[in-house]
């Protein structure tokens, strides 16, 4: 098949790949109908994850179930399915709490901008759209694989409530999803930091009710000033620069939560300041598969639209592009056809 | 009056001191009934908080109220009184939302070790105890100060349930009071990690189902082989240290909660393994004031025993061994009588 591959920093190619097969009897093999580029994708493209010359990249997609193992039973070929970018099998200890990307048989997508991906713990990590995809819901399917539960998980890490005030930083697709899901679960007042007017744009018809277009210092200045002193109820922080990680924990008042989903790099945690206000931190990787029943059908209702977060839709073969455009942001997100 | 200062690490005088005067409308000064040495008056006795010789120092007690400001208005002379080693309006944004450490006219008792202390804003701090000090209730009174609410936070701020499986990191009075707190929160196994049998003791007696007393790797795969390998649900740190911290999040399952209440020294968080678990962080000074009403009832009915943590009484005027006992951990809390 062609998949999507990455030789060095800044060098992705499409090339030929094996077909993916069933190794196990829990696996199943998905026909991508729609994959996409990741922010934490750019980590590697710009040099600042290892890869190996020739690693497939890619890990959020949807598509048609082309086979299963002997164990699947909930799947069979044809079924649509959005494929959680990490998979489990929804039944171990950890995934009964709730923690699905703590699970003991934890597997990840990792040909996502491909033609065919393998999913391992099929019957536990998949999840049907009955009557197939819409054409106009179709990028909104898409965000159920990694960025709007990631975003979601953002919210809920915060333990955002009603009535709060909830800043995000990052206006990337995940914060725009951390924008979105704020106002879902019924922030009163969701403050994006963001500097460019199509993110913005984004934010406004995700809910926020204020942007903030400062950085650093200024930025937790012009925060305070919106709290009248007081600081934000709970901070999404879905970047994982070190810098963003401090002005979340600026910007959040005491007693306040950091609900993080940006991977960190060079992140110090200021544990001083942590300790002395009372601001705590909890997140990582998000349990795709808890939020998705839920998310799926907000999405089929139409009761919210993340597929915005999509600005350009490309064919594979234009993969290598779509990786400039996000890097050189010119594009939020990018969607790929195989 | 008497009171304790520090001149140097290990350099413990009890000295003539200025008595506490009415500076602002909103203080109280109150007459000490019993006092004493917390854990944290260790970090600056061992030389590892800076301070200038001749400091006042101790930060727990309870007494009588002897005089107050012309605003106080629900305290009089006479009235028994709890005082938090952190004072707070109790009215302010940040205590109204329950975190009142934050609280914007924050204030410290820092004359604990003495025979007055001066609360700020004594309206907001103070609870009376109604009927007096009973006492067979003294010690259980003066917990109330700091250490029980200090232990309490650490398990509210962990996020402990009914039924949970939690560790507790820390054998000195806040982490045995920390064992209660889970216990009394409907913890169904609550693991206390303690090497020294006076201790163990009591950790039990607060509610401890199992204890360990290995350290290190040794200590997180004894809690791993407790809890079947899936980690606890809960972990409070009341120590303060980096590897107190290690250990914390060693065997804390993904998805739970570290509160800490210890406050860091030389801590760096392991913000990685936070991610990939994730496992939150949340706590630091104890908001005493909102879990006063509570903590007061229970032990006034005697559903709870804090002060079993008092294994040494003197009089003031030794409160140098007091200090010398508490080091070399021949006592674990000893309380203080002028």
């Amino acid at each position: 098949m062609r998949a999507t591959t990455i030789h060095a920093a800044r060098d992705i190619r499409l090339t030929e790949a094996p077909d993916p097969e069933i190794a196990r009897p829990t696996d199943a093999v998905v026909k991508i109908t729609a994959g996409c580029i990741c922010g934490s994708d750019l980590w590697p493209y710009r040099g600042e994850n290892a890869t190996n010359p020739g690693d497939t990249i890619g890990h959020e997609c949807i598509g048609v179930v082309q086979e299963v193992g002997s164990e699947v039973t909930a799947f069979r070929p044809g079924d649509s399915v959005i494929v959680p970018f990490d998979h489990c099998d929804n039944t171990c200890v950890h995934c009964r709490a709730g923690m699905q990307s703590g699970c003991v048989n934890l597997g990840f997508t990792v040909t996502g901008q491909a033609e065919y991906a393998l999913v391992t713990q099929a019957d536990g990590s998949l999840v049907r759209v009955e009557d197939g995809f819409d054409d106009d819901l179709l990028a909104s399917y898409l965000t159920l694989s990694d960025v709007l539960p990631t975003g979601w998980h953002a919210a809920v890490s915060a333990g955002v409530q009603p009535g709060d005030t909830v800043v995000v930083i990052g206006d990337g697709a995940v914060g725009l999803c951390g924008v979105l899901a704020a106002s879902t679960l019924g922030a009163e007042r969701v403050i994006a930091m963001s500097r460019h007017e199509p993110r913005q744009e984004i934010a406004r018809a995700f809910g926020a009710t204020h942007v903030v277009a400062e950085r650093g210092r200024e930025a937790g200045a012009a925060v305070k000033e919106i709290t009248q002193g007081v600081g934000a109820d709970a901070v999404l922080e879905c970047v994982g620069t070190d810098s963003a990680i401090q002005t979340a924990f600026a910007v959040a008042r005491p007693g306040s939560m950091v609900g993080f989903v940006g991977a960190p790099h060079g992140v110090e945690l200021p544990v001083g300041r942590m300790f002395v206000r009372n601001v705590g931190l909890r997140g990582g990787m998000a349990p795709v598969r808890k939020y998705l029943p839920d998310l799926l059908e907000r999405v089929r209702s139409g009761s919210i639209n993340p597929g915005l977060v999509f600005d350009s839709t490309r064919p594979l073969a234009e993969v290598a592009d779509g990786y400039r455009d996000m890097d050189e942001r010119r594009a939020i997100k990018v969607l790929l056809r195989p």
